[in-house]
């Protein structure tokens, strides 16, 4: 063994694991991607990732001392099961902690959901650093935000805090279960788009096509004019209800933000007593993965400093 | 000097003003009120408050030494204003904290919204204790929220967190300015019931009346329904965002709580992920005194146990 431990981080998303390797300060040493809907279903895309992760490891740390390990999930991740990850068939069902400790004997382990590593990571080495309070978006194949106050992401008493992808459209729905209403998320997300998109626009689109379309195309304008006015109404309420500093947006949509932008950033203004600023994550689209080395960080007990990244 | 030091407490509500004189432990030694409606506007009615504080320290608390004091308003105070304070005509431009500093010279000092301070209230000696996070409702004259996490009300960046009277109804109203749109508080709040009731019922009502003529008539009834379901649509979308444990309520309208109940509690179970219990508040009307207390021995730099109260 040499003196450097380093740590693993592994972000599972509902296309692809991503694994990276780093040093306890999060630099990264080597990252790998898999496929997960490339094969026999959730057990099996669990046991690819764990085997590229030991290989990785091998590849660009061998002999190093694996000192913690960090995974970030869809869902809300425990030992046992993994909550709310309906995307992805099977994925409830996996111990999913267990597995990750069984396949690393000894490391320490922390589980977070995807969104709260990306906040965690903003909030450690990116745009969210210093905000107290402060929120973190994530417009990408779903909706979810975390709430960051106090230095720390709010968990929330059954991990589930920010899964605003749930949230109710209207009083009409108060009093229908989730399965028999249209949720937010149904309507205000990366795969929302792409739905209503292909629907509208009469041929295969993704969200970021009909953001693009938008520009030109009338049709396309009117489905990105009404995501930008549901998301941004419900954004507003949250940042009436936490007072952020700042808001920071990431996941794969912020690749329309001059798109985005203009509308949240009217609404806030109008709506919020003191409107936060509203920026792009840093990490805009790997913050996951990056979130996972800071939890394998926190894991192995390593007090991180800022300095990090800078 | 005798040895045990003292608090002083005060509640600068939209009507009364109540101070309190306690121990260190939250004990109260006594208290008193004043009608803060009832002389020549705000500046008077501080004085008068003052003054009424003086007195009473010098009959319940004689020769002890005044360690700290708390104080809590509608709006969001600092020392040179109070925000968010229309109901109260002149209140917002009372220089509050000097005004308080100034009176009692040398004592440390902490200022707080009302609803916040009832928050605080229940996370140390009621309901909310022990809660990670937790939600503190308050439905009085107004409408308000605080959100309680690891172990403290967060404040917001402005100190405007909870203040979900602002909130947007609809993605109709989302770059419309607070003036221009019926804001959540115009038609969920003790003020608007009493508003829309006595319009509706054809003479002058309470909102206490509204919930009790609700029983018996179908015209009240309809509004408290309409009432019940707006409520529960942002308190259920707040219980997603935030994740509590707990949702505790207080404020006048808890008063018919076996009919603001059933409804909530539906709302949360069909609509929250994890749904949060919901119970009444344990200091239901003057947890912002209770509060303003415990902020005073909070500047006196006590850390109080959870034993006081219990």
């Amino acid at each position: 063994m040499v003196s450097t431990p380093v740590v693993l981080g592994l972000d599972f998303g509902g296309t692809k694991i991503a694994v990276a390797v780093g040093d306890l300060t999060g630099r990264r040493l080597g990252a790998t991607t898999i496929d997960s809907r490339d094969g026999a279903g959730a057990a099996e895309a669990m046991s690819r990732c764990l085997t590229a992760a030991r290989e990785l490891l091998a590849e660009v740390a061998p002999d190093h001392e694996l000192a913690g390990v960090g995974a970030a999930t869809l869902g809300i991740p425990y030992d046992d099961r993994v909550e709310l990850a309906p995307t992805f068939p099977g994925w409830g069902e996996l111990p999913f902690g267990r597995l990750i400790r069984d396949a690393f004997p000894g490391v320490p382990v922390r589980l977070a959901t995807d969104v709260k590593a990306a906040a965690a990571a903003e909030l450690r080495w990116g745009a969210l650093a210093g905000c107290d309070p402060g929120l973190y978006v994530n417009l990408g194949t779903g909706l979810a935000v975390a709430i960051v106050a106090g230095g720390t992401v709010i968990t929330g008493a059954h991990g589930a805090s920010g899964e605003i992808g749930y949230n109710l459209r209207s009083p009409a729905d108060v009093y229908v279960a989730g399965d028999g209403r249209t949720i937010l998320e149904h309507v205000v997300s990366g795969q929302a788009l792409e739905t209503t998109g292909t629907a509208r626009l009469g041929r295969p689109v993704t969200a970021a096509d009909v953001f693009t379309m938008a520009r030109t195309h009338p049709d396309a304008a009117v489905l990105t004019d009404q995501f930008v006015r549901e998301l941004a109404t419900h954004l507003a309420n949250l940042a009436i209800a936490v007072d952020p500093s700042r808001i920071v947006v990431g996941g794969g949509l912020v690749r329309s933000w001059d798109q985005l932008e203009p509308g949240l950033r009217r609404a806030l203004d109008a709506a919020v007593p003191f409107p936060p600023e509203l920026s792009v994550a840093r990490f805009p689209t790997d913050a996951p993965l990056i979130g996972a080395l800071a939890l394998g960080v926190e894991a192995a007990g390593v007090d991180l400093g800022a300095e990090a990244f800078a």
